[in-house]
């Protein structure tokens, strides 16, 4: 028989990307960083012995909140580390949005806030994005109206990789009767001269929770370390409630912890990506595959139609290159493309014209 | 203002066992194992490099799922691996048990079991033991009578450390009518002649979920790995549904494997804690500390009062000697004091004598 509740029972699963275990594949298709993360981390991972993982690890990886809060100008009680940037979501739902309470989401956005909503047994109400992809001017007061006690944004946008500026997001924020989780999964590859911070807003906006994670900029996806950015009453719940009380394991911790100190190192990688980001997108596009302005390290490919993006998915896969397929409404002509190394990008474009294969 | 739901707002959080930084600590307080982990484990970290995390981990931790299930004598359908068996507690908590839900402890037990069944805002139903810490004949008929979704029992106990006989666990998953969770996690120190093992009872009973950790038995308390055992109908949809995607990483999941592949080695540790767990037991009852008949890495000593049993406690940290003290019904007399090395735990008893400090 089935022992599990009935919404857990009718919903359907997260379906994460393709993590193929073949080490030549050009894997353009879960948005890691093309560059291995830095010296630094490097060091602290060869300087653990196994002794040091006969202990428990610090429940609350304190020394990564402090080097973390320098970081952001902000003090340790605004910083939550856990268990990827995940794991930040689904604290986040699980504390502030009981079940059959409204999280509001854009549609579409980051597949994964709808299955956490499911989870939680919570009522999603989605708002489509406009036709530019942009958020309607009424996103706010439709959560409101429908009493939503929690709303889900991912800045730059997945999967368009647009960025919407801060001062919009401010506001949203400031109206908005509940709580407002930005996914700034993405945010190290934004242009420094779009000067998009929102960190010193969590001062003043005590509903603002921003996630951050290590998995793309500092090329740390197999680790699972995140961190929430927000006001210390509203981190507090989930840092001393919520979470598991040994959510991030010591070696984590170290590496997050030399990451954060290295960051400089991170910072040449992001530099690298947005120039072949603005490289591969005018190549796309001399392809007759032009994309939205991406502020991310990942473009969204026009394709002729469903049926030429779902064949050329396949044909790339069937060439040993992984990039991202969405068989959904307004995604399924399209093909969201990881930045990689300009030989990867290279590759990429040349099957993509035809010229191997 | 406040954001987080009542029954978050209204419940105090899981509060751990102090994890200090010193070296120097004598750490008999949270049950690690005083032993390191196999030099397998040592050489598979030596072997990671930061270039593996670059790229996501295995989502399934599929290779861990396969070793451990040839261990255990079943399918990898049988095994969910998790952040720490913490995280199972929460996942079966969530996808059994809904709010205002019962779930079924038996009391006093180990305390993060309330903690998670208020974050679920389920109902707690705990069911005292008897005079000599059994539990009751009537433990399932109460369960059932309230109609329980889910019920956790430890075994060996934490924190008596006494073993309950795998014929009346069956029994109990047998005749309960919901989900019984055996959170087995000091199950590797008990003595073979036991011959405790639940493992294949999950073949008969669907409704049978078997929690196991890396943290104690083999040494990786700062790693985060545990693992369930149970039917593959009862762990799907926490495979596939509830748990967060990526909930273990790479450097886990290599350690995790290596730590199972050479579990000879672990056993050695085994036999070590057993043989000192005798020795200082013998040594408590000469100092007037009896001990309930443990079968974990811990022993429950009787002190005088519960006043002598804080001071005691008190003294011994003050000392450098860390050991657990619960300010509890039935407990508030007792102190838990980890089994260590020989040389630890000679220390302690030098000090509980009055022969040092």
């Amino acid at each position: 028989m089935s022992y599990e509740r009935h919404n857990i029972e009718s919903m359907s699963g997260y379906v994460p990307g393709e993590q193929p275990t073949a080490a030549d594949v050009i894997k353009l298709n879960t948005n890691e960083n093309p560059y291995p993360a830095s010296a630094a981390v490097a060091e602290a991972l060869a300087a653990i012995r196994v002794e040091d993982l006969r202990r428990y690890p610090s429940p609350t990886a304190q020394r990564f909140r402090q080097l973390a809060a320098a970081y952001h100008g902000l003090d340790s009680d605004n910083i939550i580390p856990t268990n990827g940037g995940d794991e930040l979501l689904r604290l986040a739902i699980t504390t502030f949005a009981g079940p059959g309470e409204v999280v509001g989401i854009a549609e579409p956005s980051y597949s994964l806030y709808p299955v956490l909503t499911e989870v939680q047994d919570c009522r999603l109400q989605p708002v489509p994005l406009l036709d530019d992809w942009t958020l309607p001017g009424n996103f706010t007061a439709v959560l409101n109206d429908a009493g939503a006690r929690l709303a889900i944004l991912v800045n730059p946008h997945a999967p368009t990789g647009m960025l919407m500026p801060a001062a919009a997001l401010r506001e949203i924020a400031r109206d908005f009767h509940g709580v407002l989780v930005v996914d700034e999964a993405y945010v190290d590859f934004v242009d420094p001269p779009q000067h998009y911070d929102l960190t010193a807003a969590v001062r003043e906006l005590d509903n603002l929770l921003l996630l951050r994670t290590l998995s793309k900029g500092f090329s740390l996806a197999g680790l699972r370390f995140g961190y929430g950015i927000g006001a210390a009453s509203l981190l507090a719940p989930m840092m001393f409630k919520t979470r598991d009380s040994y959510n991030t394991d010591f070696i984590a911790q170290q590496l997050a912890c030399a990451a954060i100190e290295s960051v400089d190192q991170a910072r040449l990688s992001w530099d690298r990506v947005r120039q072949e980001r603005q490289r591969l997108a005018a190549e796309l596009a001399r392809l007759e595959m032009p994309c939205l302005p991406s502020q991310s390290n990942f473009l969204l490919a026009q394709c002729r139609s469903a049926a030429d993006a779902r064949s050329r998915y396949q044909k790339l896969k069937h060439d040993g290159i992984l990039v991202r397929y969405f068989d959904q409404h307004r995604l399924q002509d399209k093909l969201r493309i990881t930045v990689g190394t300009p030989e990867q990008n290279q590759l990429l474009l040349q099957h993509l014209a035809g010229q191997v294969g």
